[in-house]
């Protein structure tokens, strides 16, 4: 991240994955592997997807990408605490059947839920409720309202882009900020297939490979 | 659990404390340990303040009791989903705390703080939100609400009872049910030290020994 000629900040994307041990994981906060060209690729997707959220009316931090130079140009933004991510579940996969086998089936299907998690990796980034994010002066209850609704817009607007591709979103993983300036909550960092689950036929679908199905090579 | 002549629901209290390893722990769900007389010690504190609930207008199961014998008559319930515990925080302690270390100092006041976990000791009873409880249809939103302000209004009647007899209620644990005859959602299960954690200028009270702040031997 730095500051172009005119103050602008400017996110440099690089060829970092989430994983472990070398693994991709969507679910791990952490840097787990290096693939050459992943940064690319990551804002190629990110760009498509911002520019189709922009036109929807929905606030984001995005403002311009030159997408071979790997920039994209944003909002200066503020994170809510020392960040949360944002989780939107169409299936119940991942951490969530973890927690919830006993009460759901492996891939069953959910209505857009939406959840909360600390970005925390010493305390692998634990689940917090509305009250516990409101009595830790984390989000305001209001704020958290304004962002489950954006969750569940956005997502939906993803899910049907991917709709139309054949593919099925079954998580994803969204972050929000506050715009600086304004004050306006605004979705921010990336939105690629590393944010979030995709399948296709009942196949997952490698990250690196959903932009085959919007972009010519 | 029998019935009487009438067919009326009758609990037996057992020596039987929650616990892991011979060590009792309130936030466990497996019997830990067996004491002799914690039957009727957790069932003695449980009348005392099922009696204050009902007297407060608070629905609970409690019909009435005859302590020597140890048993319980209560009103026929059934459980929300494979049942639920209600966890009601006034300081950052235990899973809380190891959990949000992050945000919160351990022993930090916290506003009579609501969480729900699911019993499910193979999971490590997870906590729960309103939106998952609601999707996994254990419980809908609107006796989710009236769950949580339930919880704080008994919460704040036992700490108050504890604080009479210099007593501070850090946190406490309930669980609820619904009348089978009526529908209505009631307090269920025992209240003893069993239950919460309570200190006394800042020393833990062994569940064991709450008894003796109520009631002379």
């Amino acid at each position: 991240m730095y500051k172009d000629e005119e103050g602008a900040t400017v996110l440099y994307f690089k060829d970092d994955m989430t994983g472990k041990d070398g693994v991709f994981d969507p679910g791990e906060n952490q840097v787990g592997l290096t693939v050459e060209g992943s940064g690319i690729v990551g804002l190629e997707m990110t760009t498509y997807f911002f520019e189709k959220l922009n036109a929807a009316g929905i606030p984001t931090h995005f403002i311009s990408s030159v997408v071979d130079n790997r920039l994209m140009k944003v909002k200066k933004v503020s994170v809510f605490g020392k960040g949360l991510e944002v989780i939107c579940r169409f299936k119940a996969v991942g951490s969530f059947y973890r927690r919830y086998g006993a009460y759901v089936k492996e891939g069953e299907s959910l209505p857009a839920y939406v959840e909360v998690t600390l970005k925390d990796d010493e305390r692998q980034d634990p689940v917090i409720n509305k009250s516990a994010l409101d009595a830790l002066n984390i989000l305001d209850t209001e704020s958290y309202d304004e962002i489950s609704a954006l969750t569940v817009r956005i997502s939906q607007l993803i899910k049907d882009e991917l709709s139309k591709k054949g593919l099925d979103l079954y998580d994803i993983k969204l972050e929000f900020g506050r715009d600086e300036e304004t004050g306006e909550i605004l979705l921010i960092d990336e939105i690629s297939g590393g944010n979030m689950r995709v399948y296709k036929d009942g196949n997952y679908i490698e990250p690196l490979k959903l932009n085959e199905y919007f972009f010519d090579k």
